[in-house]
């Protein structure tokens, strides 16, 4: 089979070898890889979305489609890890494998069932981005109806954030610097939008929200940025920092953070019971993944340089 | 009666003035004031310890000892403000008059009875250092038996957070840059001392807890410290801004906060339901609220003095 | 202007009197009441909703629309009271006035803005029946996309549970002995419609949910039916006491209670800054609340009898 | 090695045989058991301290003393299980081995390290009787210093929930019908001791609280006892029903619980990572749990007798 290695770190060395399919020992399944989400970030690909054929006699059955947990070992609660190293590796991080390969094997206990109403590209999606939102909004924030949602952008986590805060009765305000991206986020259901190229967007969160502010902000921005988020933020408002821009140094003002009581949020993805509740979830309300495109397992090379230029939702690697 | 008021802002404009005992209308009452504890802020001073004179028909009667909520209007949960402005005026802010004087009126909601354990002048420090550090460990942070809890400095916020974490069961790692200062925190029950010139305090925090980190800390620093504090915390840790850094800008990296999952709290003193809550539990457990010194109204200037220099707790002023 | 009052407790003292204006005290408001939406308890009415006319200077201008908080004295938080009588007095409970009248004086820290979108008749229903679902299913249940919730009957708390879980991404079961309400419900969005009288309810939520059972259940009927929503209920579910069974005694088995880890809460209405948040949402999601029948104010008896039948909603009092 | 064994369910059959030391799978430890805490049940013993000698190359060596979680398979969050069933089967449930044995074969997951100040036969009581008042109070309760808490009797959960209330700074309230175990009580820590034969409890609980109420009441005795238990609860008061009375049926008032918004928990002793947070504990508060007797590993049923005459404390099975 087909499988993308990384000889030393860094995306010049990818190379797409030719190698045994692998042997599941017990307890770990055969999955074979129909779709795999890209995301731009050393490690390349962490999500993905499955077909099983040779499960062992665990929870799957030959032919359930699944997805895996991103970061194994993470059941439910704040988990493993320490504070020198943090919490747990991710798949495709070094210590567990990736799955750009057309097989993988994964311990059972890494699998959940894929949503039955999402193709395998959009159910790939669900692992990181998805559940990144998931976590920044519902197991953290608990976002409800009535509240201001900010999105920052319109790559995987922002669209999630915005269908996801919308499925709680949440209205969103998308921000972003490209009128044509805007307009499509309006179809997604966005009750406002902000072209931060043209105007302040937190005077424009205070606008719409006539002072109120902004309830739930997903920063995915970072570093100096938090400092803006601070001050578009509600009293009693809670900032995600999503981690996705890592060794950038964040900064901003204590006085809002004080005066307005707010929460900020260190994120790393989410735990496997959450990845399950997304799942229950997308089964029952309208979430519908956004594609920006999907290339072949030997196209990585094209799909990365999409990734690059900036993509509309999520860039996926198919192998059928 | 005496009053030192503020002409503008600033501490050189102070003067102590005569002037008459004010009249209380319906649903306020006339408080004696007997002890006022200091904060080193632009603001002087919004703790206080009273004795109540003549009490209208409301919750008090004569002769009930009360401090002051001084975040007026703040009952519970998220409070009122806005996302311009953030929360409740505090008392002395301008809004709501200060108590450096004999007597002071005050909205009957904005007193709390003492706790009849404590004396004038202990008590005088439960409604900003104390309400503080309860805020963050109590409120925020749900501190429980066994978990590790860092304080910065002996300051009153510091050592209050030292008998609060010790009253729940959790063990303190005190943190300062004065061998005297932390012996003295041993004798309220610190379990490990760290001098901070001497030895990596983010280090010693990894090595006393076997690399498990901290898991509250009372970030009293703020500006680039917090990036010291995002290290030594514990995955799932809880870092409480206090906020009285006004102005300075916070920063650290990202790559911690997410990968540990951290939590960060900004913390505008706390509600009245807390204050009660703190009250209650000072009735119970031996807490027993640190004073540095105390100055009689008139000698503001010395207290101010000695404030400045550092203060092991709390500088109160004592008016009889 | 016409009131009715009663001269005992019961309804067969209820008499229709004509008394004059009331002069508002500083602080307070006197308000023209347009709507007062029935509850069948032994108080008759507590809640409303109101046109202002001559508002103090506080934080509404005449004109202004509201609604009024049916429970004057719980802010926010756990609230006053003593676990002798439990906690606070609601409107029309003998302590505070009632509203069934022309016009009413009230605090104006017990009024909050209605709904722009909302009729009077529609607002009015929001402090009790909406907001005694708001508390259970947002408060204190947190649902969230993807759950499961149960609703007993067609009653008004039940139509809101509906619609507010509706809005919040979850599925909802609306269990009812009458097959032409079941039907109506549908149209509210039931995703789940279960005839008690033709088949077993708690094992019609184990086929619809694959044994997963309900994460959260109104639980309107009480007494001994607490039995059957203890077997209905998830690992982990929520079931919500609403409190309109004075009197009754509750029971079930503990087993599932303990296997299951379930959460029992009891419910008096809500508060303030719940109302406010619940009026929030009314602004942004299609809330749309259901009313059976609008009566004169001088047919009162009539909308009693209406709402002793049984009624699909709300019974709602119009002075108009 | 001997084992005790139960032939078909109910204590009549059980027989203490010779059997073959087991030999562990891969990722499973052979663990020598030195004691083993008896709870009264229909399952009989499923507490255990642990000595292991031959440890795989999993988490632990050859030495660590390990106690085990006692629901293998609930690692946080609310587990694994569904409604018809609830949540995960205990060890010694027929699904899992029991350990009245002399070495036992555990699979790593379940094994939690043994905390170093307590002797086996100590630790040997904290994975049921201890981690049921943790759960309850901790986990679920979140208590705090200030609070009341009111245990009923002086059974293990109870003696449990007296020190670990004590040790977050809550006052506690013990009733009991026997004045000598109430004396002993007192030497715990208890504040206040109620003898429920010479005087109505509810009433004395009023009483020391001035009409505050319990914050948290461990019922322990359920059935028609929950009734007292609501009645004796504080406003937004906390009442644990600890799983031990299986199949009897609770019951109480409506009025109380609705109006003051009492929370009512189902509980199933707790998962690992509680276990882990209440070993943490251990090492670091003066907790000591109360051994009532210990007995040789043939002496069951004389220690069986003890139990049902009802002990303070633990009963204790050692095999050393």
């Amino acid at each position: 089979m087909k499988q993308w290695t990384m000889k030393t770190t860094g995306r010049a060395n990818l190379e797409l070898a030719e190698v045994p399919i692998p042997d599941p020992a017990p307890g770990e399944i055969l999955v074979k890889v129909t779709s795999v989400a890209l995301n731009y970030r050393d490690r390349l690909a962490i999500d993905e979305g499955l077909t099983m054929i040779f499960p062992d006699d665990g929870p799957f059955v030959p032919g359930d489609r699944v997805i895996s947990a991103c970061l194994p070992g993470w059941v439910d609660g704040p988990g493993p890890g320490d504070a020198r190293m943090g919490g747990p590796e991710a798949l495709g991080s070094g210590h567990f494998p990736g799955v750009l390969s057309e097989y993988v094997v994964l311990d059972q206990e890494w699998a959940v069932r894929a949503p039955a109403g999402l193709s395998d590209a959009e159910a790939s999606t669900l692992p990181m981005a998805g559940l990144s939102a998931w976590t920044a909004l519902v197991d953290q924030g608990r976002v409800r109806a009535g509240q201001t949602v900010v999105v920052l952008g319109t790559g995987g986590v922002a669209l999630f954030g915005l269908q996801i805060a919308r499925a709680h009765g949440a209205e969103v305000i998308v921000v972003s610097g490209d009128d044509a991206k805007l307009a499509r986020a309006r179809g997604l259901g966005a009750a406002h939008l902000v072209n931060r190229r043209t105007r302040d967007w937190v005077e424009a969160v205070y606008d719409v929200t006539h002072d109120h502010g902004a309830d739930h902000i997903l920063e995915t921005v970072g570093a100096h940025h938090l400092a803006r988020s601070i001050e578009a933020a509600a009293v009693g408002g809670h900032i995600s920092l999503i981690g996705i821009l890592e060794g950038y140094e964040i900064s901003g003002h204590v006085a809002h953070l004080a005066r307005k009581k707010l929460r900020i949020d260190g994120l790393q993805v989410g735990h496997r019971r959450a990845l399950e509740d997304l799942v229950r979830a997308a089964d029952r309300i309208p979430l519908r993944p956004v594609i920006a495109a999907e290339y072949a397992l030997d196209d990585l090379p094209a799909a990365l340089a999409h990734l690059e230029r900036g993509a509309f939702g999520k860039v996926v690697i198919t192998t059928t």
